[in-house]
């Protein structure tokens, strides 16, 4: 009695979340490091008020985000995390046999969602360094997820492509900004020059908090509107409301991590080319990294036996591609030692 | 751009949730005794991962509520709260254009997801007392939802009304079990002889954690297969997710609670009847009720004004009536106390 387009869909595969602490876990792009402590104080006042529904409309948080992103707080919607807001938007403007289109390689999640949605899907071809190479014009897409950093390779969608795209598309275009916080631009100017444009923002990677399901789309009040028809009436508990309030207080502190991201990636990519590995450059909390003296895969899984686990992903374009999020300094420093040893062994 | 279906449907409008205290709240069903305050111990230990994604499949926390339910972990799926897990159902089993059938007197967000996919809605008639009196016969439908006990009501489906309308579908039936833990019996039994059943729980009301957005569906390991590619894929976060696994492991507290909630709803039944209200019976942890001697608007307004939240709906049916949760002995005292105040002045 399931959809066809439900399924003929196969289940997305998330990335390995080992729940004990023994990895150095280089796998899903999480922070390296917590926020600071001073945000769970806002925890007690909510666990006295836990048997009372949480403000369907995350006021405060709204608020808060509003002010990190300098736009209105009708300007925003509070999604349980970004891939709540994907969802949101693809049920808001996108009619089912309509079409969404995305690179062709990017976050997989695009795919998933699209079919499940019973959405026709128009891939954009990425060129032999996985990157586009022309602005994504599709006219009959109702919707275009653009992600920029795009995943997994980490770098951003060339400026002026990424203006023509929302300047020529005659449906939505979603700019997923889950990365941005690590890259040296952001797309908010977009927001008010173009009146189809969705910004997606979480605070996963830059505000250390994969562990609460928080993100955000930016748009204009009327678009948001809508969106929010679509959202669950109380999609955001008492818990990560309280806790995505406090870490936007925390600007200072974030600003101080994401340029050690920064700095560390900059190292890490050094050592691997040093380690005759292919890196390209990359404006997020990850890199794409091929070696070219053992197989990829071959490499994941020596890694893995030591207890660092980074990402392979069984795609055909990237066989040879590891994806390594940034570590901390440390973490980092032994995954390099560990990939000296094996290659001398090799 | 937006859909028409998402363009037509009037935003849902949740019961009033004030961020303050000072309301005796007695308008969304809340359970009015707060979880036991040991389940917070489990915090802790995910504040020292909060960086990190959740588990994905929730394993900990269905583990937990397989116990309790009494089914296998299989045939369990999380939800960030249960209206997740209604919509999850819509959009495995209804294509848009299908049809989805309700009684026309329930929990009015199936009628706003409903209209939000896109899908054809048929109403089944209740009766002048807004119960079923026959089976909900509707072979177009590809999904009822039924929920039992019923809101605004308050009363269970007729358990041979049930069991034929499961026996006589052609697509999925869900029981929507949010108030069952305050009446004497549930359909549990109906999995294990109905390959089209799926049942719904929430933690919201029974186990007093509204505020962390907790729901459930329970089916066969093949219909939780397939609801869980609709699911997003981190849906719960890593504290619901233990705050929950923690609060199934207090049952015999929460039976106790389970029990004073039906001793105080006994006493505010006999005692509206007494002020001259007319009150049905309620397997839930509300009352509807209908004071014969003031309009039902005008004494929501009147208690509102004493800081007393009750619900008033402007549906035609139910202009003559206010739901009431049934609150603390105390907080039924308070209620009572003003409604006999503004009884004697009337």
């Amino acid at each position: 009695m399931t959809r066809d387009c439900v399924r003929q869909t196969p289940a997305y595969v998330p990335g390995e979340q080992p729940q004990t602490a023994d990895f150095i876990k280089l796998n899903t792009n999480e922070n390296p490091y917590p926020p600071p402590v001073r945000i769970f104080e806002a925890i007690q006042p909510e666990l006295a008020k836990v048997r009372l529904y949480p403000d369907p409309v995350s006021t405060q948080l709204r608020k808060a985000a509003a002010r990190a992103f300098q736009v209105a707080p009708e300007q925003i919607l509070a999604g349980n995390g970004s891939d709540d807001i994907l969802n949101i938007a693809l049920r808001t403007f996108v009619d089912p046999d309509e079409t969404v289109a995305f690179l062709d390689l990017t976050y997989s999640l695009y795919e998933t969602i699209s079919r499940v949605h019973g959405a026709k899907i128009t891939l954009f071809p990425t060129n032999g360094l996985f990157e586009l190479d022309q602005p994504l014009i599709c006219p009959e897409a109702k919707l275009i997820f653009l992600a920029s950093p795009n995943p997994p390779l980490g770098k951003h969608i060339k400026w002026e492509y990424m203006e023509e795209t929302c300047a020529k598309a005659t449906g939505m275009v979603l700019i997923d900004e889950a990365y941005v916080d690590f890259a040296d631009y952001n797309h908010l100017d977009l927001l008010s020059r173009y009146d189809n444009v969705i910004i997606s923002r979480t605070m996963s990677k830059s505000y250390s908090l994969a562990g609460m399901r928080l993100g955000f789309a930016l748009s204009s009040p009327a678009i948001i509107a809508e969106m929010d028809k679509v959202r669950d009436s109380y999609n955001l508990d008492r818990i990560a409301q309280a806790l995505g309030t406090a870490a936007f207080d925390e600007g200072e502190y974030f600003e101080e991590i994401w340029q050690k991201v920064r700095n560390t990636r900059t190292k890490l990519i050094k050592a691997l080319r040093e380690m005759d590995f292919i890196v390209p450059d990359s404006h997020a909390n990850f890199v794409l990294a091929s070696p070219q003296w053992i197989k990829a895969e071959h490499l994941y899984a020596e890694l893995k036996a030591r207890k660092i686990l980074v990402r392979y992903f069984k795609h055909p374009r990237i066989l040879d591609y590891l994806r390594i999020s940034v570590g901390t300094e440390e973490e980092i420093e032994q995954l390099l030692t560990a990939i000296a040893q094996l290659r001398q062994a090799n």
